[in-house]
This record gives C-alpha cells, structure tokens and sequence, in this order.
C-alpha cells in the first residue's frame, strides 16, 4: 500500500509540467533529475519559501496559489534575462488534500506553461503549509543581468505597474470590499504576477543593473544602488498610479504601496538613454535617474527631495 | 539596521564555501546565482527536505547537523554519477542563534569542501527548524546513473557498510550508551556519511542501474527493481555485519538495522559480473542477483527465501 505522502508524490509526477522534453531528459521518480543545457550558456538557479500566513493567506484558493508561488519564484529568472528551464518544489503540507493537491497542481501547471517551465523533482513533508522553489533557468554566457553595473547618467525604469499587490491585500484578507471592475486588475496582480521574461530577454545587452521589485521599490532600488555603488533618484510625480489603486487606497496610501508595498513582481532597471529606444514594451517607464553618490532619493513635481512615509516592508 | 534574518543571510554569504569559484560564477546576493556547466555535459537537480524531529534529533549538534544535511542531499548526486557543483539551501529557524549558526555553517563549509561543492544561494525564514537543500550536479551527457537499467544475470552490490546509522539511532537520541570504540563508527556513518561520489564516478559505463540506500535496502531496492522491471535476490549471508552494530543491536536487531534501517547513503547498484573487474573501490559486495521476475527477495545460507522483519521505513 502506498503511504499517503507516496500519493502526494505521485500527484506531483504525473502533472503536465513534470513530463520530460524540452530539456528535461529525466523527471521525477529517480534520484535526480536531468537536464539539458545547450553549449555558450550558463546556468541560473534561485531559491524561494513561502510560508502560510506570512508569504499569503491561509485559507487560500489552492489553484491561485500554485500560480502565484511559482510565478515568484521564476520571477528572479526574468531578472537576470535567462530562459526558464525548469524548478523543484519541496512542499510541506498538513494533511494530504486531495482536492487541495488537484487544485494546487492545476495552478502550477498553469503557470508552468505560461512560463515554459517544467517541475524536475521535489520532495514531501508533513507539517505546516510551506512551499521552497528552486528553479533554474539558463543565459548566453557573460549576459546574465545583475544589479551591480548601474551608472551615473543612466535612466531609472520600471518594468509595468507598481503597488497593485500590496493594495489588493486588505481585498485577499477579506478586510476590505470595493466594486469587482476596481478589485479585478489589483487581485489579478497578486495572484497572477506575469513574470517579466521577454522584457529580461530584451534588456541583454541593454540594461546596467536589472533586479526585481518583491520588497518593494524604494528597498529593492536600495539593493541596486548599493551593489552598484551609485545613488537614484525617484521622480514621485513619474510613478504610475492606476485608479483601481487610487480608488481602494486613496492617495496617500495608494503612494505607500507603489513605494514600499512588495508582491510587484516587475523588473527595475538602468540603463542609458540610448538603449531605451527599441525596447518593445509598453508597460516601461522611466522614473528616474542614476547619479554618484549613494541610496535611493525620492523627488516632488518640483524637484525637491521628500521623505516616504516608510522604507521597510513587512509581511502581514 | 538590518533585521535579524538580514544578520543570518550575511552569515551564509560570507561563508567559505559560498565564494565564487570552480563553476560558481555569481554566488549569494543577486536575484539568482550563476553557474558555468562545460560543454558535453548534463545538469542533475535533487532538492531533499530534513525536518527536526522527524529526520535529525532535535536539539542536536550544529555542526553535525550542518555536515549531515548536505552530505544526505549530495549522495543523490553521487547515485547519479555526477560531479557536485552547487547547492542551495532554504533554511527555517524558530530564532537567530549566532553560536548555533556558526556551527551550522562550519559544518556545511566543512563537507562542501570534502565534497568540492559550493553554496550558491538560499532563502531563510522564521518558523519550525527545517532545511531545504538543492542539489546541482554535472554528468557527461548520456552518462548519468539512473535506476531503470538492470538486467537479468547481473550481480546486486553495495559500496559500503550497511545498518550503522540505524544502529546509531539509540545512541543518537540518548537512549543507550555503549563503549566508546563501538559507538565511534556508528556515530560518524550517522553524522557524517561520506557521499559515494568516487564510486558514482567509477561506475559511469560499468553499471547498469544505481541508487543511493536512504530508505533501507530492501525498500530501495525495491525501487531499482520496479525501475528496471526485474527481480533481486539478496543473500542474507552476504550483508556484512561490523562487530559494532553487532553489539549495540544484538543479531536480530541488526540485521533489521541493515536490510530496513534507512539513512544509509551507501550506493546499491547492479552490473555484469565483467564490469566487477577493475572497480577499485575496497568497500564493495557483492550482496545478490538480477532475475526476471519482479519484487525483492531475501534468501538464507541454504538458499531459501526468508522473510524479513519488516520491510518499510519508519522515521523516528
């Protein structure tokens, strides 16, 4: 008789995504498994946990979940401009759900195909509902984009819309209820992040330093500036603010989550002016710029500096 | 101020076997690590969950622990035949112990140097010890070692001693004491198994079928049998008996230890009786046989087929 957690094991192996092909020679069942990687390349690997209650609500809609756990994760892929290959997940769960598990699955699956990724391996425990992605992905070699390569003359950008996520949370926790045309585009961007990846692949070649917004921009701008040893500066007056956000957050705190809210999910970058031109995505705009010195400064309409309400992020 | 998990992520980063070099390219702090992998060769991929309570005592030594999680998880790439190129780990920890992490992280730089394999990223979070390590090997291409290989007429063997961790358990949970010298090499195959990587290495072309014995030997060669679509036959005669477990476990017991124990990280494999010659590797015997047929089977000196104990695998 199969345990239970073999069960678990088997729900897993037999998903869509975890089917060999595409260079996954070898899947689940043996006690690694094997990968392709095509010569001039390298590989790009990154590990995420998300725990119940603090990385999402729990209860939560499993299929969403799936989605989003793994969009996260290859969202670190986008980042460094690689194509994703494949992730394990090891999963810690309190009890063997099946209706969970076909629920959890069909998410990943999901996304697995949206992002052309496949689930290598894994593993099962029992315990509180946990969930480490490691996923791998691969880069010509020498063209990874790292955060360390911004410089003093350079534009500051982001990849698409800012603080939906952290304004879709007092929605997701039941805290708050607004018109479903408003909730819609701030629900769908927390649980359906789209990982950056043909804005990553674009930006080889083109951008200094690239990371992704997940702490939040003001933190995560604080990382780039740091490991590039430059300073930004923010345009406040240049940060999209939708009015789905406006209308759930209101304005002072619609600018808090757009600063320091987390959960974007959208890649930040440098680069000069001149390599702006062709990039073939609508949702960039610039809203800044690179200088020397260090940290990340924020600006009003009239060029003055301003203090944010907060620069931390924190988990609900 | 960085918070207290910022602390902890600083103290892996700065660790010996985190910094760049052979094959690590960009290790800890950017959104993904990067990885070179030469031309001709394959990735292998394992990711193993260790929970405390479950899969190590808890409390335990830090060290030890430190060694022995990443020993576990690099024996699947040993099974594999592959070299060790990196890991990444996704660590839980109920608070930041300065003292505990410093053995923790002297005791994985202390097997990752044995094992030439380097700390590529991780996540840390706060909750229940547990560790989540990836593993990341390379192999030739079409050289790897799986389980699905064997064939009628081949020998069964494995590469080391069995039952010692087993055995070991009573000690290691404060249960019983023996002397010293009897207790030693229990102990260290507990704590410390050395991962078969030179055997793995030597038995790419040779064998036909390999696995590393985590889940006791009866239960993991049922794998390989199942795998390979094939019977084995184990000579109970055959299994090597040290005068330690011996005397910790009484005779019975101990050959429950070694057909059923579990947390082995010896490898089990068949080859042709040819493919023996020319192995060096002083540890290996020949423990059995390949039929057609399906399922394991245990025989006594006189050839008849016994039954076991048990034969699943139960976590303390």
């Amino acid at each position: 008789m199969p345990g239970e957690f073999e069960l678990i094991r088997r729900h897993f192996a037999s998903a869509r995504c975890a089917q060999p092909g595409d260079g996954l020679a070898l899947g689940i069942g043996d006690d690694c498994a094997l990968l392709a990687l095509p010569a001039g390349e390298q590989l790009v690997v990154s590990t995420d946990t998300l725990v119940a209650g603090r990385h999402f609500p729990d209860p939560c809609d499993p299929f969403l979940l799936g989605q989003r756990a793994l969009a996260v994760s290859v969202s670190d892929l986008a980042a460094m401009g690689a194509e994703p290959v494949a992730f394990t997940l090891a999963i810690s769960l309190p009890e063997a759900d099946s209706c969970w598990l076909d629920g959890f699955v069909r998410g990943l699956e999901q996304m697995a195909r949206r992002c052309a990724i496949r689930l290598a391996g894994g593993d099962t425990t029992r315990g509180p509902l946990t969930l480490t992605l490691t996923v791998l992905g691969r880069v010509p070699s020498g063209q990874a984009l790292t955060r360390s390569g911004a410089r003093p003359g350079e534009l500051l950008c982001v990849g698409g819309p800012l603080g939906l996520a952290a304004g879709a949370l007092p929605l997701v926790l039941g805290q708050q209820q607004v018109a479903a045309h408003l909730a819609r585009p701030l629900l769908e961007q927390y649980w359906t992040p789209m990982p950056q990846l043909d804005l990553g692949r674009q930006l080889r070649g083109r951008a200094s330093a690239v990371l992704d917004v997940s702490d939040g921009l003001l933190a995560d701008c604080g990382h780039l500036a740091r490991a590039s040893g430059v300073a930004l500066w923010i345009d406040r007056e240049r940060l999209p603010l939708s009015p789905g956000l406006l209308a759930v957050a209101g304005r002072a705190q619609a600018m808090d989550c757009i600063l320091s809210g987390g959960d974007d999910y959208v890649l930040a970058f440098t680069l000069p002016e001149t390599a702006l031109a062709g990039l073939d995505a609508p949702g960039v705009r610039v809203i800044g710029r690179v200088t020397g010195g260090h940290g990340v400064h924020l600006l009003d309409g009239q060029g003055q500096e301003v203090t944010p309400l907060r620069r931390g992020y924190v988990h609900f």
